[in-house]
């Protein structure tokens, strides 16, 4: 029996957005091979695109076969040795996660913490570089459980002149904000796919940069992943075209599109879309008792985090959610960690970053909110 | 500008197999997020139905985000400490890489080989955990570097006999042989979905036994991959069905469609579609001069393993390769490592397990050789 057709949905919350028509077709074309000439073409493009988006010339620039999450551990098992030390801001739930991360991996952590809600302070980070002299210095970019943007520049260039690496977690800026790598001297960055690039969750794009796989070559043990290890990895995503494992094609055929779609807009288009939605949902809200969390110089274009009116609140906010989910067929974000029940998060990320989407959800807002 | 549509390709290597076309559109369905219940829903039948076909009752039975050689990650890091023992029986490529996986968790591993292109023997697998007492015991099932079908019942009656977990890759069985993890007595298994599941590559089903639960809850160290901890993941793919990582949902839609054809069809008719298939193989290409490397009893059935006649050895087999790739669309498998060049491997796989797609890889093969 044929199961019964997934509901529509417009997804506004912390990713996953809605997938282009091309992307989906793109997804389900007949099979090819990983090692067919025809689709290592397909690889070279997408491998080309990414560099583009991520603002760098990094050979090393490469769709990961699994989520942000695993572009994260990749990052930190590559890069770090056990007993090796880490300096890494936390502003959020995914700052966190890289604490976590980063000590499994058997370093040892410093970390530095930002009021919830803001970013990083350059001051404070410099401060703990120099008294650390770590390996790596590790920060969010795009913090989506608070909607913060992390100005990286300044912090960069302190963990370079200290010699320690940069890494830089692009999982909700990359598609929606203008990157570039290269010129803050970032070492090792990776996204996921099911936010601004509005393709299917399931790869991590990332890039390394020549001063990271210099890193990985010299390292004294070997990285506790397989799967993830850049030396190996570079075997199929270098020259040699040689299997590892098995890639994802289809996965990478729907982000080749989707790399496409943004490349034909133009990020500089794309930013402003932006931008410029998420200025019509802060306007919309207002009136009906919501305020940013963020104070608008801090704040993400594609994630918006909104504290709650009082009396929603009081009344449980996961209700009035799953009234817009069943009613509307609206998904938006609850708040994470030490701010769930007190904020919601709305994205409008990549193809949701359109004022109609705006409106949707502000014509439900106000209809269940009278 | 639109790129130039992919090639269509018979793929009949050793995976991906080609994709059915319910399962194309299943991927390409308009998204819904990894939390919707909607969505949750799917989940909830995939991983029912990758308990019956793995043969358990083990809850925690799930599609794990990346391929089968995440899969094979994630069995030793959960299960494994630094130190730990571990006997792994080595009978081709994949029991090879088995090991460096365990050497990477730190653990101390006792190899056991076969000779090449025949599977593991009780006897010497036994005497290593009789000595070793190790605190697991891993094998494949299916290897497919070699093409060798491996019996499991002994081996796993001795593993546990010492108190040993038993693992077992099982990327290329699933969906092509019936399995039976609960009677063998394993307690982590591993699959990949390109293979008889015929469902594209990016996920690793797996299956873990509560005794596998109960090492992982009581182990003295963090797993090494916050991505790939199952007491992480138990949040999500549990009943709690908390947010860990975003999961692949596309691919997840893709693989419950290729799921409900291997029920629609039966394993017994499915298993039975590849032996025959196998046969049929290797009978027509015995009067070209292939030769199977496998005796009879221990042959795969979705892989054959094929010796080169001479004469192709020595003008080169890949040329050959390139020319059933260009002219009829056929992909086929290369020997791997002290193989390579003198073997190719045939997979008849999923959908491709079909006496047509033996007479087209025939035709093209007279053709050519003649």
């Amino acid at each position: 029996m044929a199961p019964a057709p997934l509901p529509r949905r417009l997804l506004l919350g912390p990713g996953p957005s809605n997938v282009h028509p091309r992307v989906r077709e793109a997804m389900a074309q007949p099979l090819v091979g990983h090692l067919d000439p025809a689709f290592l073409g397909v690889l070279e493009a997408v491998q080309a695109s990414l560099r583009h988006l991520f603002g760098t010339h990094n050979a090393m620039t490469l769709p990961l076969s699994g989520t942000g999450s695993a572009g994260m551990e990749a990052c930190f098992v590559n890069l770090l040795e056990p007993g090796d030390t880490v300096v890494i801001g936390v502003a959020g739930v995914f700052g966190e996660r890289m604490n976590e991360v980063a000590a499994r991996a058997g370093a040892r952590v410093t970390r530095v913490e930002a009021v919830p809600g803001t970013p990083l302070e350059d001051a404070a980070m410099a401060e703990a570089i120099a008294r650390v002299r770590p390996r790596a210095v590790a920060l969010v970019h795009a913090e989506t459980s608070t909607g913060v943007l992390q100005p990286v520049e300044g912090i960069a260039a302190a963990a370079r002149e200290a010699g320690a690496l940069v890494v830089l977690d692009c999982v909700t800026s990359l598609g929606g904000l203008p990157l570039a790598l290269d010129d803050w001297g970032v070492d090792a960055a990776y996204s996921g796919t099911q936010k601004c690039l509005s393709v299917p969750p399931g790869l991590a794009p990332a890039s390394f940069s020549e001063r990271a796989i210099e890193r990985v070559r010299t390292r004294d043990t070997p990285v506790q992943s397989w799967y993830l290890d850049l030396g190996l990895l570079a075997g199929y995503y270098g020259e040699q075209r040689v299997y590892h494992h098995t890639a994802p094609i289809s996965a990478i055929l729907g982000l080749a599109e989707g790399l496409r779609l943004v490349e034909e807009e133009g990020m500089e288009i794309r930013a402003k879309r932006h931008l410029e939605s998420a200025k019509a949902l802060v306007e919309g809200v207002l009136p009906l008792g919501f305020t940013p969390l963020v104070e608008e110089a801090h704040r993400l274009p594609m994630l918006t985090s909104l504290r709650l009116p009082d009396a929603l609140i009081r009344s449980g906010e996961a209700a009035l959610r799953h009234r817009l989910l069943e009613r509307y067929g609206i998904e938006i974000g609850a708040g994470l960690g030490a701010l769930a029940g007190r904020i919601w998060r709305i994205g409008l990320m990549g193809e949701n970053a359109r004022l109609t989407n705006v409106e949707a959800l502000l014509i439900a807002l106000r209809r269940e909110l009278r």
